[in-house]
C-alpha cells in the first residue's frame, strides 16, 4: 500500500477521483461512534421525561438526511443516489453508540456517508444537551465494515 | 442544574428554542478533535509529497463552508450570521488536532458551528486518505471554550 | 388596496422587494394546514403501533429545517435569522391539523416560513403514509395570524 | 393492505425504505394543487398588469428546482436522478390549479417530487400575492396518477 | 495598496476575515457581464418566439436565488441577510448584458453577491440556448460600483 | 439548427428537457475562463507569500462543489452522478487561465457543470483578491469541448 492520497493527483492538485470506469456494484458501509456524556444526560436523551426516542428521532432524521448529502458536505465526495441509510442508538457504558449504515448501487463506495450520519446525529445529540451537560465529547468515530457485491445482470434471452 | 433538554418543551415535541428576548452580545466558541492515523498517512497529509497544504486547505475549506451551514445539519440550530471562522491543524502523537472556532453578533452561540467545523474537517481528511490507510478514527470532539461580551453601544448623542 | 404585486417592479419584472428602509420588529406568523386521510392511517401516525411520536417527530423537524431554508426554495423571500419555529400536530375530524410558527427581529415578515414549516410536515406525513393509503391529500394552508411589536430600545444613557 | 408506516422498522425507528433489490424502472408521477385567491389576484397573476407569465414563471421555476431537491426536503425520500419536472398553471374557478409531473428511470417512484413542485409552486404565488390579498388558500394537493413501466434492456449480441 | 490578500492569514492559511468589529452600514454593489451569442440566440431569448420574458424570467430567478446563497458557492464569503437583489437585461451589441445589485445592511459588502447574480443568469441563459448556438462566450464579469453609507441611528431619547 | 430554445416548450413555458427516452453515454465536458489581474495579484495568487497553492487550493475545491450542486444553481439543469471534475489553473498574459471538466455516465451532457466549477473557481478568485486590486475582472468562459462515447455493455452470455 502506498502512501498516494486518492485525491491528490500527481502535481499535488486535489481532484475528485474519477470512477467513471469502475464498475456499479451494490456497495454498504457501516460505521459508529459514541455520544459520551454524564448519565444524567444519557438518562435523558434514552429514556427520561421525554416522549420515548423524540430526541434520538431528532439526531437519527439529521444524521439520514446529513448522510443524503454529504457530497456537499465533504469537497470531494461523489453525489451518489444512496438507496438506504439506517441510523441506531444504543445505551453503552458512559454514553450512547451510534451506528450508522449506507447502501448504494453505484461505482464508489458509501464509507462518508455512514461516517457522515454518525458524525451528524452525534452533533445533534451535542447540540440538543449541551445547556445539561458541560462535558459533552463525541469519540470513537471508524468505519466498521465496508462490502460490494455485483448486481445481479438482468436476463435479457 | 436540572436534566432538561434545552430543545424539547414541556409536552416533549422538539423545537427550536427561541431566542428573541435574548440580547445581542459577541459570542465565540472554540472546538477541538483529533483525526487518528498511520504515522505514514499523517506525513502524506501535513508536509508529505504534496506540495505543502493543499490537503489540509481542502478539509479548512470543508470545515468553513461547514459552520456557515450548522443551520442546516443540525435540525434544531439556529441560523447566524457568521463572522469568522478558523479552522487549523496540529500535529500530535498519533494523529492531527483540529481546532475550530467561531465568531458572531447575535443572540446566541456558535458552539455547533465551531464543533461542525472541527467534524467536517476532520471527516474530510478521512475521506482523503481513506484509501492509505484502514485504521483511521475521529476523536475527542469537544467544546473548548465559549465566550460572550456586551457589544458596545454606538454613541448616540 | 392595489393589485399590484408586490414581487413586480414596475416593468413586470420579478423582484426581491427591497426592506432595506424598513424597521427591524419583533415579528411572528402562524399558519394552518391539514392533513387528511383515512382514520387508520391517522391511528398509524398518531398514537398507533408506532412509538409515541416517531413519525410526528419526523414531520416536525423536516417542517422546522424548511422553514430554516425558506429563502432557498421560495425564490423572492428574503433571508432571515429566524430566532424560533414551533410545528404542532392535533388530531381532528378527518385528518392531522398542523400548526406551524415562526418569529425573527428583522425587516420583513415570517409568513413564508410559517407556511412553508406547515407544507413540508404535510409532505413528510404524506411520504410516510402513501404506502397505506391512496386517498391523501393536503388542505387549507393559509395563514392565521401575522403581528408584528417594536424592539425595545437598550439603555443608552 | 396493512397499516404498517413504510418509513418505519419493525422497532418503530424512522429509517429509509432500503430500495436497493427494486427493479429501476421508468416511473412518473403527476399531482395537483389549487391556489385559492381573490379574482383580482387571479387576474394579477395569469393576465394582468404584468408581462405574460413572469409571476407563473417564478413559480414554475420554484416548483422545478423543489423538486429536483425533494430529497433535501424529505427527510426519509431517496435521491433520484430526475428526468423531466413540469409545473403547468391554469385558470379555474376561484383560484388557480397546479399540476407537476415528474419522471424517472430508478429504483422508486417520484410522488413526493411532483407533490412537492406544487406545493412550492403554490407557496410561491402566495408570496407573490400576499401583500394584494388577505385570503389566500392551498387546498387540494393530491397524487393524481402514478406510472411505472420497464426499460427496454438494449440490445446485448 | 500592499498585495496581501484579504482571505489568507499570515501564516499563509484560508480564513474567513473577521467582521466582527465592523461597523453595520448600509452596502451596496452593482456588478455587470456580457452573454455573448448570435443574433438569431438573442432574438429567440428577448423578444422571439417565447412569451415575453420567459427565459429572462428563468435566468433572474436564478441570480437572484443564488446571490442569496453566494455564502454557500464561495468559501470565505460571509453569510449576509440580502435585502435586495436586482437582475436586469438589457440587449447591446452582440450579446446581453446582465446588470445585478444586491444591498444589504451588515458589516461586509456584497459585491459577491452581485457578481454571483450575474454570473449564474449568464449561466442559465447559457444553458437555455446552447442547443441552438455553438459559439456563446460569457465576458467582462466585472463590479462596477460599490456603496455604503451609515445607518441612521434610531431616536432614543 | 433551428432557433427554438431547448429548455421552453411550444407553449413557451420554461421547462426540463426530458432526457428519459435518451441513452446513457459516458459524456465529458471541458470549459474555460480568465480571472484578468494586475501582475501582482496574479503574483499573490499563483507563487507569492502564500504557501504554494493554498489560494487555488481554495477556488478549486470551490469550483469542484459547485460542479456537482449544478443542477441545484442552473434552474432546468438535471440532477447528474458526476464521475469526476477537475480545475486547473495556468497564468497567462494578464491573467489566470482556468479549465474545468467533468465526466459522467448518464442521459446528458455535463456542459454546465464545467462551465460552473469554472465559474465558481473564477469567483473564488475574485472574491480573494478584491481587497488588493479594484480592477478585476472575469473573461472568456466558454465551453471548449464535449464528447460522449457508449458505455460497453458488460458481458452476459
Amino acid at each position: 500500500m502506498t502512501s498516494r492520497l486518492s485525491h491528490v493527483d500527481d502535481r499535488g492538485r486535489a481532484t475528485m477521483v474519477d470512477v467513471g470506469a469502475k464498475e456499479p456494484m451494490h456497495r454498504r458501509a457501516v460505521a459508529e461512534g459514541f455520544f459520551v456524556a454524564r448519565a444524567e444526560t444519557i438518562d435523558a436523551v434514552m429514556n427520561g421525561r421525554l416522549p420515548k426516542g423524540e430526541a434520538l428521532a431528532v439526531a437519527r432524521v439529521a444524521g439520514i438526511i446529513a448522510a443524503k448529502r454529504c457530497d456537499e458536505l465533504i469537497p470531494l465526495c461523489h453525489s451518489l443516489p444512496i438507496e438506504a441509510v439506517q441510523v441506531d442508538f444504543e445505551r453503552v457504558d458512559g454514553g450512547i453508540r451510534i451506528v450508522g449504515s449506507a447502501s448504494v448501487t453505484g461505482k464508489t463506495g458509501v464509507e462518508m456517508e455512514a461516517l457522515t450520519a454518525v458524525s451528524v446525529a452525534a452533533l445533534t445529540l451535542y447540540d440538543m444537551t449541551k445547556a445539561i451537560d458541560k462535558q459533552l465529547r463525541i469519540d470513537g468515530i471508524t468505519l466498521l465494515e465496508k462490502t460490494k457485491v455485483r448486481v445481479p445482470q438482468p436476463d435479457v434471452g
